[in-house]
């Protein structure tokens, strides 16, 4: 492996430096890189440079999309935790952005995020006058906006306090989180000088992960503790909100994760040696304990 | 003239539908579609279109971008009327999208539209396969993010009951009202096919005519009556807002306004006869009473 986890981690980090270096109004610098830095795993910018090696490509092309990824990924987060949403005060343990700062901070810095990530893409494509930058920005946008996870946010409301059918529950799983982790894969894919094939194996990937990712979520959320989760377990109960395992019971729940997650590993060992660090990561995702 | 006002209008209305039919979550496209048919003059894609045809170019190639930045516009005004925010009820005579539906969908909405804009620009730019397409998606998100639009409404909700010093108020009104007039004209220049003066020539357009626009905005809310205004008169006085009148004083403001606004008329004749419309229609815009 060329890069070990931290060290790529490191590379993601020190990326968004030139992203989110503050300048006037610095507040809005502030309130964004606040949460842009609140302890993010940086699951999705790792697999989309994962998915660029997979398939030859040059990881340094990735990274304007990496950091963009994380910016849609952490607008998402801002907003969501919104007291007209879910009013969430604590994230990994860190206040929200709107505790931290003011919720009218809170809901700009988030779509400062949203924008910016589109302007780093568009300046990539821009410099580097290659349309595969086009194409995988238009990637990312349609599966982040209302046919992605903001319709997915949406459904998720709308379903609060009552039980979820199970095509519903499917797609808030789908569009809430499978969606960003496909988008990611897929522009990674794309930037990396992918075939269609390829992209579209890693569209099926990025669902499967997505939604044993999700599951995964699901059942700690019953079987884990206070401590080792980080986080409250046991909420998804007392929100009343339906889960895969509310749904569809545990034994399925376990079975399904399983599967999709062992299903994801295959279809990556196609990709061979250069898809070791996305095999690995995968299997890291798959068997988290939080 | 080629179209007359109305034609224009319905022509980017007619538009319009084909990215706002609604699908499932069909509640979010209901909340956009409110807000984006909410009686907005379509003042920036009637300029965007303009500035294309000054330059030379086909209006048709331009009425996505024109959609676009009417989408970038109008997110902006549902999440600034949030309570967080400046907490309007009303609009142009209607319900808030957030009174008229729910804060949670509202805030969505904006998210969706911002990234509907996005995702309909580089959409273009990918069927087309032109980098003109990317360049005018790139200058409309550098004026509409932190270091425009959104820093514009950061800097204003920071001067919130204190008085502006001068410096802070032009940059207010620069970032929040000029900015996007900058983006339209400019990015309809691009893609109209315009040289690089051509494109520098709307941007100081763009500033002069914004900032002109701005003042008079200013100069209504004191001279004008709420019968004609259509919203109440001397709310920036209630709201202990700084104005350019506040600062600068009437008579300088009705100065500055003056030249501003001839200023841009002289610069637009430069382009001829393709300019007429753009021409016809700032001067309808600088000598408008509502």
């Amino acid at each position: 492996m060329k890069n070990s986890l931290n060290e790529r981690i490191d590379l993601i980090n020190s990326n968004f430096k030139k992203y989110l270096s503050p300048i006037y109004p610095e507040l809005i610098y502030e309130a964004m890189g606040y949460s842009v830095f609140a302890g993010g795993k940086r699951l999705r910018p790792l697999l989309l440079i994962g998915a660029c090696e997979a398939v030859g490509g040059n990881i340094e092309d990735a990274l304007p999309f990496a950091c963009a990824i994380e910016m849609i990924h952490t607008y998402t987060l801002i907003h969501d935790d919104l007291p007209a949403m879910d009013n969430d005060d604590y994230r990994r343990g860190k206040l929200t952005c709107h505790k931290k700062f003011s919720e009218d901070i809170a809901i700009l810095a988030g779509d400062g995020l949203l924008n910016l990530a589109f302007e780093t893409m568009l300046e990539t494509a821009s410099q580097k006058r290659d349309f595969k930058y086009v194409d995988a920005a238009l990637t990312i946008g349609n599966l982040c906006g209302v046919k992605g996870t903001v319709g997915g946010q949406v459904v998720d409301l709308l379903s609060e306090d009552k039980k979820a059918d199970e095509k519903t529950l499917l797609y808030i799983h789908d569009k809430k989180t499978a969606a960003l982790i496909q988008a990611a894969l897929m522009a990674g894919a794309i930037i990396g000088g992918g075939s269609k094939d390829d992209i579209s194996k890693f569209e099926s990937i990025g669902y499967d992960l997505g939604i044993a990712f999700q599951i995964k979520d699901d059942i700690l959320d019953v079987t884990s503790t206070t401590e080792v989760l980080g986080k409250p377990v046991g909420s998804d109960d007392k929100n009343n909100k339906s889960t895969y395992i509310s749904i569809f019971g545990m034994e399925k729940a376990q079975k399904d994760y399983k599967e999709l997650s062992e299903r994801a590993s295959q279809k990556l060992k196609d990709f061979g040696d250069g898809a070791n660090f996305l095999y690995e990561y995968s299997k890291l995702l798959t068997d988290r304990i939080n």
